[in-house]
């Protein structure tokens, strides 16, 4: 029975990682670094980073899973990510067999929380389901964007006895969610959120938290969201892709 | 100018406070215990603990500061919070400036994370906004009794491409939330989703979570809300009170 961690590491900071975390990190003996393209340079060198101040550069080790390619512009998107899930889940599992010791204990840095927007979980129960190869895991929770995002522009998600909605570009698209007026919105490649500046709609806009090239703007969503847009173009060109979440919250 | 941190501590299990959390703790001068009645007693333990923990016995220094009484059967419930905040900030004002020096740093600890159905940051938007005493304040994020829920049970909260919603009971007894298949409700005395057993739902329930009593249990909602509803009223008898939150996930 192979043991595995799925570590959350918070949305940037090291200073999120939890006292947990750390344990964790210094009890794991392989950690296994699913490729995600695009932002995953940046991100690699930061989970190394993370490795490097809390167990010692050169105290660990990691073996890189390259990430098979996927579908993106397929019809059905659902359908698209569980095929390349299974995909990557079968690639995984060779690894795993092939570098982790029968009673050796592998971890996943997760960025951010497991819980939100991230496939890990996932595909370790597929592996689990497949039954070929007998593994064991545990998830370790970890401070997630939307909450630095809030602690940042020190807000609550929710308002007195009210309700959030956490969703993606893709769903904003097809319209504000209905019976809640507190939304917060990940994975938007195209701030979606522009589409409804003539609502009466405060926005709490946050890219790149936690690191030092973080921005912040709040305000008016009709007063702020071109602001918000030549940042974003700004900032993306510079570092060549782009990590931001919002909170939109409707005045009744 | 006064300066306060507001510090997420995370839903039970002292593992669960962040490397950043353990520092502030270190920095403050004197910790500010709003005390919440209830499950009050227990919980300024745990506090205590922590800081016994993180500090060290004796190396710290707190005051207490006493709820004003909450009128819970008022018809108005939001408006019922609000009357009770401003009284709260009041007396809080009061509290800070006879006991924190000038340039001295007063801290708040907050169960979970600050962003989720806590009334700290706003009880300190309210004093910042009367203008009698200068305050500046930051938040560090914590993790949420969401995320511990998540995490043992080892679930996502969304499904791909999904969005998940996080409310109250009072507003789960309204009816299931439309446009959105995953749920967690907090707050929530009564077992509201108990009114759902004939939909095609799956609960992941969990109780105190990160502590020595936790108490999880998954299923389908028709088959175990029995048996979580028996476990509550034990668990509830034997503590003298609950702590608990739950996921809900619709099957389409
Ligand atoms: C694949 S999801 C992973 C979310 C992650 N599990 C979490 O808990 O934050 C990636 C999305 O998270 C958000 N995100 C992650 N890190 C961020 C950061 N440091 N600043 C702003 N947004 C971030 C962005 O919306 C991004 O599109
Ligand atoms: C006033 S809210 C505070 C939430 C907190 N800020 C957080 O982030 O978890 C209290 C509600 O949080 C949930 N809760 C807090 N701690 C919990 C725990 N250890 N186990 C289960 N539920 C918990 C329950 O639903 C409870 O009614």
């Amino acid at each position: 029975m192979r043991k595995l961690l799925v570590i959350g590491i918070g949305a940037g900071d090291p200073g999120q990682l939890t006292v947990e975390a750390v344990d964790a990190l210094n009890a794991v003996d392989i950690f296994f670094v699913l490729d995600k393209g695009q932002a995953a340079a940046d991100l690699t060198v930061a989970r190394r980073q993370l490795c490097d101040r809390f167990i010692g550069p050169g105290r660990y080790r990691e073996v890189l899973v390259a990430d098979p390619p996927r579908d993106r512009v397929a019809a059905d998107y659902p359908e698209a990510v569980r095929n390349w899930r299974d995909e990557r889940a079968e690639l995984l599992e060779q690894v795993i067999a092939a570098e982790l010791g029968d009673d050796g204990l592998g971890g996943f840095l997760v960025w951010g929380d497991p819980s939100l927007y991230d496939g890990t979980v996932r595909v370790l129960d597929t592996i689990a389901a497949r039954g070929a190869l007998a593994i064991e895991y545990d998830v370790i929770p970890g401070i997630s964007s939307v909450q630095a995002l809030a602690a940042r522009h020190r807000v609550t998600l929710n308002r007195v006895a009210g309700a959030v909605q956490i969703t993606t570009g893709r769903r904003l698209a097809e319209g504000l969610p209905s019976g809640v007026d507190d939304v917060v919105v990940m994975l938007d490649a195209n701030l979606t959120c522009k589409a409804y500046r003539d609502q009466e709609i405060d926005i709490y806009w946050g890219a790149y938290l936690g690191t030092e090239d973080e921005a912040l703007v709040a305000g008016r969503l009709d007063e702020v969201v071109d602001e918000i847009e030549r940042l974003r173009q700004d900032l993306r060109r510079r570092k060549g892709w782009i990590m931001d979440t919002y909170l939109l919250r409707r005045n009744p």
